[in-house]
């Protein structure tokens, strides 16, 4: 079975690289599973709406999940209760956070779950993401037969040691977050195939997405900037594409997606 | 010219791994500047002495660079002003800041100056690295064909501004620090060439080349750990080589190297 | 020579007990210079605007200091550069900074500097105010005949550095930012007043003079909240008296003030 | 009934401090619980061991609690298990630490639970203190007859706003960790006793207990350090004085004590 990620899209230059880009990366790779972290992609840059929620969803998407900016586009709260289509992190506190932290998918009679967990470092102090994720796995290993998890953290020690952690007990840990892809896609030791960030989908002439001066402005001042996503120049696409034996659920193969213009899409 | 460039140093094993492969990379890539990272170089992985300088000097850099364990090992202090080859991050503050942030380095004529600058966002609030690279790129200006930065630090963000911020006026700005090389290599508007981070040199099967079992225990506890170096399985070497043009000072190409068990390398 | 300081004056109940106990405390303690720090003072709870910056020197302010909320009213910009009475953090990067870090005030042939300086543990990575504030010191020296400093920062470790490290150059140091005013008032060695923070001026029903509701939501959920000004209840007036001798600059005491409904003024 | 608490005890002058004051204190104010904070009492003025948790006990301590530095000294980890007067916070994650986070003592047939808790912001990722102490409390209720909860923690907001969460639930709560004690002691609402900080026993004319020439160094070189308790000098005696309610629980009073060279003890 493949599985195809792609990492944070990022305004409206991000919607239109997905809208344009995902189907024929679908058309190519025939993923049984397609994953888009979507926690950027209202044209402000943060958070979710009904709007992009559907676009993403018609872009060719079968689950969206998020990360810290889950909560920055209010609209969220109207219809995550409604969807299993749309994760946040697990690991936000108590029983009263809306939607869930994971979902699982059939796939032709196979189960897929695909949890969405957040990092602490340098992050904020939300719930042990180890201990959650860890239970959640037990639970779900009798009734699953694989398991993805989009790690949404800053420091790539947390992920890494996360990986490691899970290694063995699920399919694929793929990062997000720090919206630039990684050059380290591997199968750990005990079979799960490991990414430490995907990148993101959006608009390469910013940082991370938003506009450069705005962003420059911040550092040399370090007075208040409003941050707004660049919505011209190119657009980039980044993720992975992972294949899962069906009878083990151990990886076979992770391979980085990177679509851009020095890496125009070749197929 | 060619420019090759080696990420974080670890330990012991990544003292093997450059002693066998920086020789190679060299005599295949034939850069006329070869320069490491070696704040992690000690046999604890933090800081560097004398020995380990004279080992990566001896495998074939000519330039030493270093980060934030720049000074965990008190042995620095007896040599960092005796050499030119041996830069540490230019925006530690004051005057009495042993060493130098940069070196100009004479290649066939041509001079190149290799600056050493550190992040300040999760990371220790040193002097304004934005301004004092500025201000000293505009000082070297005159004095040099090419500039290259390692620019030591936590964020892909302030990574990503400070390449923008300097590009057109340094030839290459590559990040190091967080020990996962990235997939952004390319060549920015005005010819700078970009890498948000490198990569490290060393055991591939620790957390960022410490051992796994103390990392995670440290995580699952939050109690104080030991950190160590992991000594055995496979090692990795990550860098890049970049080719600048010797009449511009503008880069031509950059890209990554990756030398692993997934990787061996092909010359 | 007597200062009279009262830190953080938030929102409009902040506002309402300067103007209403100001007058009686310089009627009481005549002091020959009134400071007021106004970071919190507009009716958000942020920043600063024409109409409570006129609110402050009208209840009796001869100078306003500010903190990290200077800037998050913009109406600042329009003001700050005409006025000598309106003072922020020193250690603002840059020459660009609009302001001044400090101003000298004549009172009777006395000249008192009046500096704001701002720290970073815990805070934005702005300009190092040890190096800032010991060159400014230095060069005031043969110029006033006192120096007083607000010192706005996090932790009661970076204050305490910082006023052993000014003891004998300034009449006295005194912190703000944690809203909270400490216990333990003295004279330095070397003759420096020092209080750690002197606590705010606004609402006692808040949690640092906002809303209690909406924080604690933030507390237990993680999710991003906006933060109100508590309008109702009870307001505190926070601050210290110092006494300063006229012909060595040395102080001479400083006392806390504390006007809450436990601690009704008794003049 | 009356509770005497004393804050972080630090290194060898701050062992001298309570075991000259301690017993003075009980003797005038005559409170039936004595707790003191015994995070920093090694001469390391990190952690506990063996010797300084009997010298605490010895000098008249009922209940010892800790903080962020518990585990600084191993040497805990071999006696933590069979003492139930030993208390780190609660919300250290896992079924695993070591120790109990709370502990009950007998008065005369009045139960009173005292229980130690540790923030998050600017410190480790653990676990949720609001819902973990919410859920003791609950529990607890119909089992004692009085609360007083002992909360390390960094910010005065988190202090504040977890002090609002338990009133009317807990007798008193108090904070510690600052090493400063703050002079907001008063009794919220819903009839709660609350401190900020209640402030450290040890040196005075160090930083926090440390020696200034170690900390300025690093304040000024950004270069790693050697923290020393600082030995000589001045030390010290802070904590608060709270008066309890026998029949509801609730806080009579809460007085802060202070003994220090311009604070000589009065009795
Ligand atoms: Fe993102
Ligand atoms: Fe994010
Ligand atoms: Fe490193
Ligand atoms: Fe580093
Ligand atoms: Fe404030
Ligand atoms: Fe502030
Ligand atoms: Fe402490
Ligand atoms: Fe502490």
């Amino acid at each position: 079975m493949k599985i195809l990620f792609l990492g944070d899209v990022v305004g409206n230059l991000g919607m239109k690289m997905i809208e344009q880009y995902l189907p024929i990366l679908k058309r190519d790779y025939k993923p049984q599973l397609t994953i888009v972290n979507g926690e950027n992609a209202t044209s402000f840059g943060r958070g979710i709406n009904k709007k992009v929620y559907k676009g993403i969803m018609n872009a060719g998407a079968d689950v969206i999940t998020l990360g810290n900016h889950a909560w920055n586009n209010e609209e969220i709260f109207e219809f995550i209760d409604d969807t299993k289509k749309l994760v946040r992190p697990l690991n936000f506190p108590g029983q009263d956070t809306p939607g869930n932290g994971y979902t699982i998918i059939n796939i032709n009679g196979k189960k897929v779950a695909v949890i969405n967990l957040q990092g602490r470092i340098f992050m904020d102090p939300i719930d042990d993401p180890f201990r959650m994720v860890n239970d959640l796995v037990d639970d779900l290993k009798s009734q699953v037969d694989s398991i993805f998890v989009d790690f949404h953290a800053e420091t790539t020690s947390e992920k890494q040691v996360m990986a490691m952690y899970l290694d063995g007990k699920i399919s694929a840990l793929v990062g997000t977050h720090t919206h630039v892809q990684t050059n380290d896609n591997r199968i750990l030791k005990n079979g799960t195939a490991f990414l430490t960030d995907a990148g993101m989908c959006g608009p390469i002439d910013g940082v991370l997405g938003m506009k450069y001066n705005n962003i420059i402005h911040r550092f040399l001042t370090q007075r208040p900037t409003r941050f707004e996503v660049e919505e011209n120049g190119n657009g980039i696409v980044s993720g992975c594409i992972i294949d899962i034996n069906n009878d083990t659920g151990k990886a076979k193969s992770i391979n980085t997606i990177m679509i851009s213009p020095d890496h125009p899409y070749q197929g």
